[in-house]
């Protein structure tokens, strides 16, 4: 399988991370790279042809009807995987499609977006499905260029993103959009930011880098989303009432409870 | 007034804050100091004689009480300022028990914790309230040391703190008590963080650096501060029953509106 340079095709390679991995897996890694995408003279079946690995970079809306034509020509010592935010369905539905040729299948999630400039220190969750020689390979190439790779059951890693994603997001979202009904000075804000609200304004601001249509398929699509935003709506209306209360020993637990667990994430960090 | 190096007191110079002051006043400026505090020989009425500077940093349940003692007996060249978070009752508590002494009054808010190495490139809220002479000796040497001075009104100052302050706080908590609640694993958490979560958990985790009794006046006595928790919670409410509806096309506009608001932080942050 590893006797020659294996040329990976990237289904969806004009998009965003299909261009992003076409640069790295290229420049960086120095394999040969195939595109194709909707317009592109490459198609599917020149993909399955000349290539060992093929990585599917198209949106979540898209990706069962690719996945449909593409999984059953895929050859059986092949290499099947896909960039989605969320694991669970794509992976069944790599596998679903993959039955007759049997290739190998591992769902690929790089925790980080476009606008990165380098993998280095950017973490990727692998999802093994079928097979493991190739998924060894595509962890090693990931990790020789200093990825943090985490392999995770694909149900795990959507309930995970629940939280790393959807609930982050629907927070950032909720701060964004009461700033602009508020209508404060943002000079003010900016003038007056302590190191802690600094910092969540530059996560607010480094939403505008991303694709509103992803943003809202990983709220809409993830099974386990709803379940992290309602604990957390319903924490924020109890801690809301707390304070309207003006019930300070309450706060003050409150507030000891997530300090220590502040100190686990400290802990936990420098290991 | 300038005529010697003048000697700067510190009423509560035994807290956290009042020592950072002591070391930085010293160290990097090269002042006197005078340090007063509940145990300490040196009593009010030495810093009221020795000192052309009194800088108070009480908590502020106790700040009414020492200002009500100490305004009266302020010599009418000197000046006196405070280290509260919330400027606009503390810097009319300071009008009002030094009408008869006429000293210089500013309010300060230094927009950063005990925890911070140095100044520099920290902000620092200046509240001007009787006399500008003093004023600007003070902003002068903080600015000379690189802090991030901004002169501003106690009332504006306050009403921005209820988003800086006591949202930014509250957003904090209700994220890590719902991560709490959940119990989801934290290492799995950390491995699979996007670098936006992974700050999110880092403002979090610095919560444990902090004073839960400072924390919780924050939220209870900043008049404004209720109305931007309202704000928010009524933004987070409404956007999970988006999310629950599955309105694709009202989540995209929000998502839109607040990358716009991200780009105005990304401008005026380049200033």
């Amino acid at each position: 399988m590893l006797d020659k340079i294996p040329t990976v095709g990237i289904v969806g390679g004009k998009g965003r991370m299909g261009k992003w991995f076409e640069r790295f897996l290229k420049e960086d890694v120095g394999l040969n790279v195939l595109i194709c995408d909707l317009n592109t003279e490459v198609k599917l079946d020149d993909i399955v042809k000349n290539c060992e690995v093929v990585i599917v970079s198209v949106p979540m809306e898209a990706f069962e009807s690719v996945i449909k034509e593409l999984g059953p020509k895929m050859r059986q010592e092949a290499f099947l995987t896909d960039l989605c935010s969320l694991k669970s369905v794509q992976v069944d539905t790599m596998l679903r499609y993959t039955q007759d040729s049997q290739c190998e299948v591992v769902g690929t999630h790089p925790l980080f977006g476009p606008a990165e400039d380098s993998i280095q220190g950017r973490r990727v969750a692998i999802c093994p499905a079928r097979g493991r020689r190739w998924l060894f390979w595509w962890e090693g190439i990931l990790k020789s260029k200093g990825a943090l790779t985490y392999v995770v059951d694909a149900k795990e890693h959507d309930r995970t993103m629940a939280w790393v994603q959807a609930l982050n997001h629907f927070i950032l979202l909720s701060l964004g959009k009461a700033l602009e009904e508020d209508g404060i000075d943002l000079n003010q804000l900016l003038n007056l930011a302590t190191p802690s609200f600094e910092r969540q304004l530059r996560i607010v601001s480094r939403l505008s880098l991303q694709d509103p249509e992803l943003y809202a398929t990983i709220q809409m699509s993830n099974p386990f989303a709803q379940n992290a935003l309602k604990i957390f709506t319903s924490h924020a209306n109890q801690l809301f009432q707390i304070i309207k209360n003006q019930d300070r020993a309450k706060f003050i637990d409150l507030f000891k409870e997530v300090q220590e667990l502040g100190r686990l994430f400290i802990e936990k960090s420098k290991k």
